[in-house]
């Protein structure tokens, strides 16, 4: 690990329990980027709320998924890591945060990783601000501080990421071929996101909406991008770009299956979010895709009453549960996780792929398709 | 003007009427920019209605006024202008979008350039369609869509900005000289709209914070950076940069001043929005701030009343009008304006810029102060 980060990769790092040590040397990247912006902010440009917000949410978790594949995808091209390399990665973080503030935003959602989402941390901060200060008007308005002021702090994160990749070292040919990357990367989640909102409602047997979903927001931005921009810094050729699709999209789309169910079925101390949301806000996955073609009049009235019903109670959710097994949905989406699973699996044989990331991307398919973190 | 963009300068590019030909050539840049991306998203990638909504934004009005400035630092440092440096000024003019859509979203704007804004118009578009399938989940989350696609709309019009910008043809130094202004310019123009946004509400005298917006919001963002941006591409020196300040700072203040005025007194037919808007939200004003200070108690309890009133009627839009007048609040801020006016029309005298812009800038400070269009 290069001197520039002035951090050394742990002696760990290239084993088999390498994926701790890579998120290891880009939080300590993230962490000083943020420290060093923050520096400046004193010397008076932005708020300190902004930056204090954005580093507690870096903070409070998430396993820094894409700056790992993009280190792994690196490795698999046959690359050596160094800064350049752990700062693209680590720019994938800053964009992600930037997509989850503007998500929750949009979906209106009350918490992340187990804490308020940043526009309600923000509405409670002004609120309290206003209360201190007996001002009825900006205590009105608390809410609306709160989205505005999440809408701005996923902004900067966004103009962080491109500020870090730009600045992160890497030769004007490598940031070029990078930048074909991220630019693909950003308009694909977005696409993605503006699918995940707008085919919102009351259930139907449609799949191709949540499959492009599965796709756009998970395949290609969470598994894919981050692989190829690992591995066209290491200069890698459009077969093993191919070769690393193989692999990322089955493994991708598993993920999202598997986070689908962990929405319906999942702990909350563990997903971080009620088990209600998904089924309140009427998402459109696969799994209530397959339970409604898979239901009699009577089951899709109960589903139809159900999801998408922002005042979906404790029973209800137990109903609906209950029902996605009965018709059988829960064990077809199993088996569609398991078949993604073994065509990733299968993928990491491809002579073209370094094995030297090989353990780890195993490792890591066990990780997305079965939602253990 | 280079044949990388296909068209020619027009024949009155460099003579009197400079600007005209500037927005002309921005324009066709844009809009071949946005026709390539339209014909990527056919090939299924962008729902049409997100590259339409944001063509139709940007066809709907706008004097292109960053991008103009852009080409005259460039012109002042000594440049010629060639299809890059469009390329950059263009950039300039989607990044923009995506302030004003967003700024609209977190303002819960209901009109911009005499339209419907961009969120309230998606909405518009969604509760159509929801009616023609009667379906009343969706049509009940309309406005939630036209918020999330707003965002979006916006955030892609940040990312096409920067795609534009490194697509555009710099050289790998021009590229990196242009993202140290750009870096600094979008944290600039997102620390003035937080302050614009958080400190709304009843007024007060204090001047420091209105002063702030607008020296982040106008003077930086929409006058210094866009002419430093051209000079940079022309190789100029902090000298230069310093000397385009001394015209920037103050004529982008007397601009933001204007618009002040404007926002209270300005014919809804030729801003493009209510008289009442400013008004209804309690935007912290350098108009009302002076008002208070000079103000009695009875008629603080009249600004009071009024200021921050989301109910303001024509009534107490014109009682405000009449007490801004009387104290003396207008013409304080038209004194004001009037002395960054001069300042800025003096720095045009520095020998160190070109003489070759100073026609158009010093046509640009009438139209600036003078919310002349």
């Amino acid at each position: 690990m290069g001197d520039s980060l002035g951090v050394a990769m742990p002696a760990s790092a290239h084993s088999e329990d390498d994926t701790a040590g890579i998120k290891k040397v880009v939080d300590e990247y993230l962490y000083a980027f943020l420290e060093r912006q923050a520096a400046e902010a004193v010397s008076g440009r932005l708020p300190s709320i902004i930056i204090r917000t954005l580093a507690g949410f870096l903070r409070a978790g998430g396993k820094r998924l894409r700056p790992t594949l993009c280190v792994l995808g690196h490795l698999a091209a046959g690359g050596e890591v160094d800064g350049g390399l752990v700062g693209a990665a680590a720019s994938l973080e800053l964009f992600h945060a930037y997509a989850l503030i503007h998500d929750d935003v949009m979906d209106g959602s009350a918490t992340r990783r187990g804490q308020p989402t940043v526009h309600r941390a923000l509405a409670a901060h002004y609120r309290g601000l206003a209360a201190r200060r007996g001002d009825a008007l900006r205590a009105a308005r608390a809410n609306r501080f709160g989205v505005a002021g999440a809408i701005l702090v996923g902004d900067i994160a966004l103009t962080w990421s491109d500020e870090m990749l730009n600045d992160c070292g890497l030769s004007a040919a490598g940031l070029a071929a990078a930048r074909k990357v991220i630019d693909a990367m950003r308009i694909e989640v977005m696409y993605g996101q503006w699918l995940d909102v707008h085919t919102l409602g009351r259930p139907h047997g449609d799949l191709a909406a949540p499959l492009a979903v599965a796709r756009y927001k998970s395949a290609k931005y969470t598994c894919e991008r981050p692989l190829h921009l690992g591995a066209v810094l290491a200069g890698a050729g459009p077969d093993v770009l191919v070769a690393l699709s193989r692999f990322a999209l089955p493994i991708g789309e598993a993920f999202q299956l598997r986070d689908d169910l962990l929405g319906v079925f999942g702990d909350p101390t563990v997903t971080g979010k009620p088990a209600t949301d998904d089924l309140r806000e009427g998402k459109r996955t696969v799994l209530l895709a397959v339970a409604y073609t898979r239901s009699t009049p009577a089951q899709r009235r109960v589903l139809q009453d159900h999801v998408g019903d922002p005042r979906l109670t404790a029973a209800g959710l137990r109903r609906v549960r209950q029902l996605l097994i009965e018709v059988g949905a829960v064990q077809e989406v199993e088996r569609l996780i398991a078949e993604r699973r073994d065509q990733a699996w299968a993928a990491l044989d491809d002579p073209l792929l370094a094995p030297r990331a090989t353990p780890a991307l195993r490792r890591l398919v066990h990780v997305l398709a079965g939602g253990v973190t």
